[in-house]
Protein backbone atom coordinates (compact mmCIF):
# COMPACT_ATOMS: atom_id res chain seq x y z
CA UNK A 1 0.00 0.00 0.00
CA UNK A 2 1.60 3.12 -0.86
CA UNK A 3 1.29 6.29 1.72
CA UNK A 4 0.50 9.94 1.85
CA UNK A 5 2.65 12.89 2.42
CA UNK A 6 0.78 16.46 2.66
CA UNK A 7 2.27 19.26 1.68
CA UNK A 8 1.16 22.91 1.87
CA UNK A 9 3.15 25.62 -0.06
CA UNK A 10 2.84 29.48 0.45
CA UNK A 11 4.59 30.74 -2.72
CA UNK A 12 3.11 30.43 -6.71
CA UNK A 13 6.95 28.12 -6.89
CA UNK A 14 8.25 26.38 -4.29
CA UNK A 15 10.78 23.37 -3.22
CA UNK A 16 9.88 22.39 0.09
CA UNK A 17 11.84 20.09 2.10
CA UNK A 18 10.26 16.84 2.92
CA UNK A 19 13.13 14.87 3.84
CA UNK A 20 12.26 14.34 7.34
CA UNK A 21 8.75 13.34 5.99
CA UNK A 22 9.83 10.75 4.38
CA UNK A 23 12.74 9.80 7.07
CA UNK A 24 9.63 9.20 9.45
CA UNK A 25 7.78 7.17 7.06
CA UNK A 26 10.63 4.88 6.43
CA UNK A 27 10.42 4.28 9.97
CA UNK A 28 7.33 4.13 11.09
CA UNK A 29 6.43 1.41 7.68
CA UNK A 30 9.58 -0.63 8.94
CA UNK A 31 11.04 -0.28 5.73
CA UNK A 32 14.59 -2.20 5.21
CA UNK A 33 16.19 -2.51 2.06
CA UNK A 34 15.46 -1.50 -1.18
CA UNK A 35 14.53 1.74 -2.71
CA UNK A 36 11.62 4.19 -2.41
CA UNK A 37 9.31 5.68 -4.81
CA UNK A 38 8.18 9.66 -4.30
CA UNK A 39 5.41 10.22 -7.22
CA UNK A 40 3.59 13.57 -7.33
CA UNK A 41 0.14 13.12 -8.83
CA UNK A 42 -0.13 16.78 -9.86
CA UNK A 43 0.85 18.60 -13.25
CA UNK A 44 2.07 21.35 -11.84
CA UNK A 45 4.15 19.72 -9.52
CA UNK A 46 7.28 17.65 -9.30
CA UNK A 47 10.24 15.83 -6.88
CA UNK A 48 13.88 16.73 -7.01
CA UNK A 49 16.98 15.98 -4.74
CA UNK A 50 19.44 19.18 -4.47
CA UNK A 51 21.28 21.18 -1.97
CA UNK A 52 19.42 21.98 1.48
CA UNK A 53 22.27 23.60 3.47
CA UNK A 54 21.94 27.12 1.82
CA UNK A 55 18.41 27.98 0.92
CA UNK A 56 20.12 30.34 -1.73
CA UNK A 57 20.19 26.94 -4.01
CA UNK A 58 16.48 26.58 -4.05
CA UNK A 59 16.23 30.69 -4.32
CA UNK A 60 18.64 30.42 -7.83
CA UNK A 61 16.94 27.51 -8.58
CA UNK A 62 13.55 29.03 -8.64
CA UNK A 63 14.77 32.34 -9.97
CA UNK A 64 16.69 30.98 -12.77
CA UNK A 65 13.64 28.32 -14.36
CA UNK A 66 11.27 30.90 -13.71
CA UNK A 67 13.97 32.91 -16.46
CA UNK A 68 13.91 29.83 -18.96
CA UNK A 69 10.52 29.17 -18.40
CA UNK A 70 8.94 32.55 -17.99
CA UNK A 71 4.48 32.65 -16.70
CA UNK A 72 3.65 34.45 -18.85
CA UNK A 73 4.84 33.87 -22.59
CA UNK A 74 3.48 31.54 -25.78
CA UNK A 75 0.79 29.78 -24.14
CA UNK A 76 -2.57 28.36 -25.51
CA UNK A 77 -3.74 26.58 -21.67
CA UNK A 78 -6.11 28.66 -20.70
CA UNK A 79 -5.59 28.18 -16.93
CA UNK A 80 -2.01 30.51 -17.24
CA UNK A 81 0.01 27.76 -15.64
CA UNK A 82 1.57 26.55 -18.88
CA UNK A 83 4.94 27.26 -17.29
CA UNK A 84 4.65 25.09 -14.32
CA UNK A 85 3.33 21.89 -16.30
CA UNK A 86 6.60 22.40 -18.90
CA UNK A 87 8.75 22.74 -15.07
CA UNK A 88 6.78 19.55 -13.95
CA UNK A 89 8.24 17.96 -17.23
CA UNK A 90 11.50 18.93 -16.78
CA UNK A 91 11.95 18.32 -13.15
CA UNK A 92 9.86 15.05 -13.17
CA UNK A 93 7.37 13.47 -10.89
CA UNK A 94 9.20 10.49 -9.85
CA UNK A 95 12.23 9.90 -7.96
CA UNK A 96 13.72 7.29 -5.94
CA UNK A 97 16.20 7.04 -3.16
CA UNK A 98 18.23 4.10 -1.84
CA UNK A 99 16.89 2.90 1.77
CA UNK A 100 19.71 0.49 3.42
CA UNK A 101 18.97 -1.14 6.40
CA UNK A 102 16.04 1.03 7.30
CA UNK A 103 18.03 4.05 6.33
CA UNK A 104 17.83 6.34 3.93
CA UNK A 105 20.45 7.30 1.71
CA UNK A 106 21.38 10.62 0.55
CA UNK A 107 24.83 12.31 -0.08
CA UNK A 108 26.15 14.91 2.16
CA UNK A 109 24.30 17.81 1.11
CA UNK A 110 21.17 16.30 -0.46
CA UNK A 111 17.59 17.15 0.80
CA UNK A 112 14.32 16.09 -1.03
CA UNK A 113 12.13 18.69 -2.25
CA UNK A 114 8.57 18.77 -3.34
CA UNK A 115 8.24 20.96 -6.27
CA UNK A 116 5.09 22.89 -6.97
CA UNK A 117 5.09 25.45 -9.80
CA UNK A 118 1.36 26.67 -9.86
CA UNK A 119 1.32 27.58 -5.81
CA UNK A 120 0.41 28.19 -3.15
CA UNK A 121 -1.82 24.95 -3.24
CA UNK A 122 -2.49 21.47 -0.82
CA UNK A 123 -0.63 18.76 -2.49
CA UNK A 124 -0.20 15.34 -2.00
CA UNK A 125 3.14 13.07 -2.18
CA UNK A 126 2.49 9.43 -2.92
CA UNK A 127 5.14 7.06 -1.65
CA UNK A 128 5.52 3.35 -2.64
CA UNK A 129 8.70 1.12 -1.53
CA UNK A 130 10.13 -1.63 -3.32
CA UNK A 131 12.55 -4.18 -1.84
CA UNK A 132 15.63 -4.87 -3.14
CA UNK B 1 10.08 -10.11 -19.11
CA UNK B 2 9.70 -7.01 -20.24
CA UNK B 3 6.78 -5.73 -22.77
CA UNK B 4 7.27 -3.56 -25.30
CA UNK B 5 5.02 -1.29 -26.62
CA UNK B 6 4.50 0.21 -29.90
CA UNK B 7 4.55 3.74 -30.45
CA UNK B 8 3.72 5.89 -34.42
CA UNK B 9 4.77 9.41 -34.01
CA UNK B 10 3.49 11.34 -37.31
CA UNK B 11 5.42 14.63 -36.27
CA UNK B 12 9.10 15.83 -36.13
CA UNK B 13 8.28 16.31 -32.44
CA UNK B 14 5.42 14.60 -30.36
CA UNK B 15 3.57 13.46 -27.34
CA UNK B 16 1.97 10.61 -27.91
CA UNK B 17 -0.68 9.56 -25.14
CA UNK B 18 0.20 6.18 -23.93
CA UNK B 19 -2.01 5.56 -21.25
CA UNK B 20 -5.01 2.94 -22.66
CA UNK B 21 -1.89 0.99 -23.37
CA UNK B 22 0.09 1.01 -20.37
CA UNK B 23 -3.77 0.04 -18.71
CA UNK B 24 -4.05 -3.08 -21.21
CA UNK B 25 -0.30 -4.44 -20.46
CA UNK B 26 -0.60 -4.08 -16.28
CA UNK B 27 -4.29 -5.77 -16.84
CA UNK B 28 -3.13 -8.68 -19.38
CA UNK B 29 -0.38 -8.96 -17.78
CA UNK B 30 -1.91 -9.24 -14.47
CA UNK B 31 0.43 -6.57 -12.47
CA UNK B 32 -0.80 -5.76 -8.72
CA UNK B 33 1.32 -4.56 -6.24
CA UNK B 34 4.62 -2.39 -6.76
CA UNK B 35 5.89 0.07 -9.60
CA UNK B 36 6.05 0.13 -13.38
CA UNK B 37 9.47 1.20 -15.31
CA UNK B 38 8.25 2.72 -18.56
CA UNK B 39 11.98 3.25 -20.66
CA UNK B 40 12.42 4.51 -23.63
CA UNK B 41 15.30 2.96 -25.60
CA UNK B 42 15.48 5.76 -28.18
CA UNK B 43 18.05 9.22 -27.48
CA UNK B 44 15.72 11.15 -29.14
CA UNK B 45 12.66 10.01 -27.26
CA UNK B 46 11.66 10.04 -23.60
CA UNK B 47 8.76 9.21 -21.78
CA UNK B 48 6.81 11.95 -19.45
CA UNK B 49 3.56 12.48 -17.49
CA UNK B 50 1.75 15.64 -17.44
CA UNK B 51 -1.80 17.06 -17.75
CA UNK B 52 -3.54 15.11 -20.63
CA UNK B 53 -7.17 16.82 -20.86
CA UNK B 54 -6.21 19.77 -22.60
CA UNK B 55 -4.07 19.54 -26.17
CA UNK B 56 -3.07 22.97 -25.55
CA UNK B 57 -0.68 21.50 -22.74
CA UNK B 58 1.13 19.59 -24.92
CA UNK B 59 1.53 22.02 -27.89
CA UNK B 60 2.78 24.26 -24.69
CA UNK B 61 5.55 22.16 -23.70
CA UNK B 62 6.48 21.62 -27.39
CA UNK B 63 6.73 24.91 -28.35
CA UNK B 64 8.60 26.49 -25.74
CA UNK B 65 11.31 23.55 -25.37
CA UNK B 66 11.71 24.28 -29.09
CA UNK B 67 12.16 27.77 -28.19
CA UNK B 68 14.84 26.84 -25.54
CA UNK B 69 16.66 24.23 -27.50
CA UNK B 70 16.07 24.93 -31.17
CA UNK B 71 16.34 22.74 -33.79
CA UNK B 72 19.33 24.35 -35.34
CA UNK B 73 21.87 26.37 -32.96
CA UNK B 74 25.45 26.18 -31.93
CA UNK B 75 25.60 21.83 -32.55
CA UNK B 76 28.55 19.70 -34.10
CA UNK B 77 26.61 16.68 -34.49
CA UNK B 78 26.34 15.64 -37.90
CA UNK B 79 22.87 14.32 -37.90
CA UNK B 80 21.15 17.70 -37.42
CA UNK B 81 19.25 16.64 -34.19
CA UNK B 82 20.88 17.25 -30.98
CA UNK B 83 18.27 19.33 -29.97
CA UNK B 84 16.12 15.75 -30.01
CA UNK B 85 19.01 14.08 -27.61
CA UNK B 86 19.41 17.68 -25.46
CA UNK B 87 15.32 17.26 -25.01
CA UNK B 88 15.52 13.10 -24.58
CA UNK B 89 17.99 13.77 -21.47
CA UNK B 90 16.00 16.86 -19.74
CA UNK B 91 12.87 14.90 -20.00
CA UNK B 92 14.36 11.55 -19.50
CA UNK B 93 14.15 8.17 -20.69
CA UNK B 94 12.97 6.76 -17.34
CA UNK B 95 9.43 7.05 -16.17
CA UNK B 96 7.78 5.17 -13.20
CA UNK B 97 4.30 4.88 -12.06
CA UNK B 98 2.72 3.17 -8.84
CA UNK B 99 0.20 0.04 -9.49
CA UNK B 100 -2.13 -0.70 -6.78
CA UNK B 101 -4.00 -3.99 -6.26
CA UNK B 102 -3.61 -4.04 -10.67
CA UNK B 103 -4.69 -0.38 -10.92
CA UNK B 104 -2.30 2.27 -12.33
CA UNK B 105 -2.01 5.45 -10.03
CA UNK B 106 -2.66 8.58 -11.95
CA UNK B 107 -3.38 12.13 -10.60
CA UNK B 108 -6.13 13.15 -11.64
CA UNK B 109 -5.52 15.00 -14.49
CA UNK B 110 -2.32 12.94 -15.45
CA UNK B 111 -1.70 11.07 -18.58
CA UNK B 112 1.40 9.03 -20.05
CA UNK B 113 3.49 10.36 -23.08
CA UNK B 114 5.85 8.83 -25.14
CA UNK B 115 8.35 12.04 -26.53
CA UNK B 116 9.49 11.79 -29.70
CA UNK B 117 11.37 14.97 -30.85
CA UNK B 118 13.17 13.72 -34.07
CA UNK B 119 10.35 11.99 -35.81
CA UNK B 120 8.18 10.77 -37.47
CA UNK B 121 9.04 7.94 -36.59
CA UNK B 122 8.09 3.59 -35.50
CA UNK B 123 9.64 3.47 -31.99
CA UNK B 124 9.07 0.92 -28.81
CA UNK B 125 8.90 1.71 -25.28
CA UNK B 126 10.06 -0.89 -22.90
CA UNK B 127 7.99 -1.72 -19.60
CA UNK B 128 9.28 -3.61 -16.70
CA UNK B 129 7.18 -4.46 -14.11
CA UNK B 130 8.61 -4.39 -10.42
CA UNK B 131 7.04 -5.63 -7.88
CA UNK B 132 6.67 -4.25 -3.95
CA UNK C 1 24.04 -3.78 -0.09
CA UNK C 2 24.17 -0.84 -2.78
CA UNK C 3 27.62 -0.63 -4.53
CA UNK C 4 29.59 2.03 -5.11
CA UNK C 5 31.34 3.30 -8.33
CA UNK C 6 34.28 5.54 -8.70
CA UNK C 7 34.21 8.56 -11.21
CA UNK C 8 36.68 11.10 -12.02
CA UNK C 9 35.95 13.97 -14.26
CA UNK C 10 39.00 16.08 -15.37
CA UNK C 11 36.64 19.22 -16.84
CA UNK C 12 34.25 21.84 -15.00
CA UNK C 13 31.27 19.94 -17.06
CA UNK C 14 31.63 15.96 -18.17
CA UNK C 15 29.93 13.70 -18.95
CA UNK C 16 31.41 10.36 -18.29
CA UNK C 17 30.41 7.51 -20.19
CA UNK C 18 30.09 5.02 -17.26
CA UNK C 19 28.31 1.64 -18.79
CA UNK C 20 31.48 -0.07 -18.81
CA UNK C 21 31.52 0.16 -15.28
CA UNK C 22 27.66 -0.65 -14.77
CA UNK C 23 27.72 -4.26 -17.05
CA UNK C 24 30.94 -5.37 -14.78
CA UNK C 25 29.18 -4.56 -11.38
CA UNK C 26 26.38 -6.47 -13.05
CA UNK C 27 28.00 -9.39 -13.87
CA UNK C 28 30.02 -9.63 -11.20
CA UNK C 29 27.34 -9.55 -8.47
CA UNK C 30 25.00 -12.12 -10.66
CA UNK C 31 21.90 -9.47 -10.70
CA UNK C 32 19.52 -11.24 -13.24
CA UNK C 33 16.35 -9.82 -13.77
CA UNK C 34 14.38 -6.49 -12.53
CA UNK C 35 16.01 -3.19 -12.85
CA UNK C 36 19.28 -1.08 -11.94
CA UNK C 37 19.03 2.07 -10.13
CA UNK C 38 21.75 4.17 -10.34
CA UNK C 39 21.99 7.30 -7.54
CA UNK C 40 23.96 10.22 -7.75
CA UNK C 41 24.45 11.28 -4.46
CA UNK C 42 26.39 14.43 -5.34
CA UNK C 43 24.56 18.06 -5.99
CA UNK C 44 25.98 19.21 -9.06
CA UNK C 45 25.93 15.60 -10.70
CA UNK C 46 23.62 13.76 -11.75
CA UNK C 47 23.14 10.50 -14.09
CA UNK C 48 21.84 10.28 -18.00
CA UNK C 49 21.52 8.12 -21.16
CA UNK C 50 21.99 9.22 -24.29
CA UNK C 51 23.84 8.70 -27.80
CA UNK C 52 27.55 7.48 -27.00
CA UNK C 53 28.29 7.01 -30.33
CA UNK C 54 29.43 10.20 -31.62
CA UNK C 55 31.40 12.19 -28.65
CA UNK C 56 30.14 15.38 -30.55
CA UNK C 57 26.30 14.50 -28.94
CA UNK C 58 27.94 15.06 -25.43
CA UNK C 59 29.73 18.25 -26.56
CA UNK C 60 26.30 19.54 -27.80
CA UNK C 61 24.90 18.40 -24.77
CA UNK C 62 27.42 20.49 -22.53
CA UNK C 63 27.48 23.64 -24.96
CA UNK C 64 24.08 23.79 -24.90
CA UNK C 65 23.26 23.40 -21.63
CA UNK C 66 26.03 26.19 -20.34
CA UNK C 67 24.13 28.40 -22.95
CA UNK C 68 20.35 27.87 -21.34
CA UNK C 69 22.26 27.74 -17.56
CA UNK C 70 25.36 29.94 -17.70
CA UNK C 71 28.04 29.82 -15.27
CA UNK C 72 27.37 33.25 -13.74
CA UNK C 73 24.28 34.69 -14.03
CA UNK C 74 21.23 36.35 -11.31
CA UNK C 75 22.73 33.76 -8.46
CA UNK C 76 22.83 34.34 -4.57
CA UNK C 77 24.60 30.98 -3.72
CA UNK C 78 28.15 32.12 -2.38
CA UNK C 79 30.05 28.98 -3.66
CA UNK C 80 29.08 30.26 -7.69
CA UNK C 81 28.10 26.79 -9.23
CA UNK C 82 24.66 27.72 -8.48
CA UNK C 83 24.40 26.59 -12.49
CA UNK C 84 25.70 23.14 -11.59
CA UNK C 85 22.66 22.59 -8.74
CA UNK C 86 19.74 23.46 -11.48
CA UNK C 87 21.74 21.39 -14.17
CA UNK C 88 21.70 18.61 -11.57
CA UNK C 89 17.76 19.02 -10.73
CA UNK C 90 16.98 19.06 -14.71
CA UNK C 91 19.30 15.99 -15.13
CA UNK C 92 18.00 14.00 -12.40
CA UNK C 93 20.09 12.35 -10.01
CA UNK C 94 18.22 8.96 -10.45
CA UNK C 95 18.65 6.67 -13.69
CA UNK C 96 16.96 3.17 -13.79
CA UNK C 97 17.88 1.04 -16.59
CA UNK C 98 16.21 -3.06 -17.23
CA UNK C 99 18.09 -6.07 -16.30
CA UNK C 100 16.91 -9.49 -18.22
CA UNK C 101 18.85 -12.72 -17.93
CA UNK C 102 21.86 -10.89 -16.21
CA UNK C 103 22.41 -8.42 -19.40
CA UNK C 104 21.23 -4.43 -18.96
CA UNK C 105 19.32 -3.24 -21.62
CA UNK C 106 20.35 -0.60 -23.70
CA UNK C 107 18.88 0.95 -27.30
CA UNK C 108 21.35 0.77 -30.20
CA UNK C 109 22.96 4.23 -29.40
CA UNK C 110 22.44 4.43 -25.59
CA UNK C 111 25.49 4.93 -23.29
CA UNK C 112 24.96 5.49 -19.45
CA UNK C 113 26.44 8.62 -18.13
CA UNK C 114 27.67 9.82 -15.04
CA UNK C 115 27.32 14.26 -15.21
CA UNK C 116 29.04 16.79 -13.10
CA UNK C 117 28.43 20.20 -13.30
CA UNK C 118 31.47 21.15 -11.07
CA UNK C 119 34.23 19.62 -11.66
CA UNK C 120 36.85 18.24 -11.86
CA UNK C 121 35.67 16.07 -8.73
CA UNK C 122 36.55 12.63 -7.67
CA UNK C 123 32.90 11.57 -7.75
CA UNK C 124 30.52 7.92 -6.39
CA UNK C 125 27.72 6.56 -8.10
CA UNK C 126 26.05 4.20 -5.65
CA UNK C 127 24.17 1.68 -7.39
CA UNK C 128 21.37 -0.48 -5.95
CA UNK C 129 19.74 -3.62 -7.71
CA UNK C 130 15.70 -4.15 -7.50
CA UNK C 131 14.70 -7.44 -8.31
CA UNK C 132 11.43 -7.79 -10.25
Amino acid sequence: MMEIVQVQTHDREALVDITGDIRKLIHSNGWSDGALLMYCPHTTGAVTINEGADPDVVRDILVNMAGLVPHHGDYRHSEGNSDAHIKSSLFGCDQLVIVEDGNIQLGTWQKIFFCEFDGPRSRKLWVQFLAS
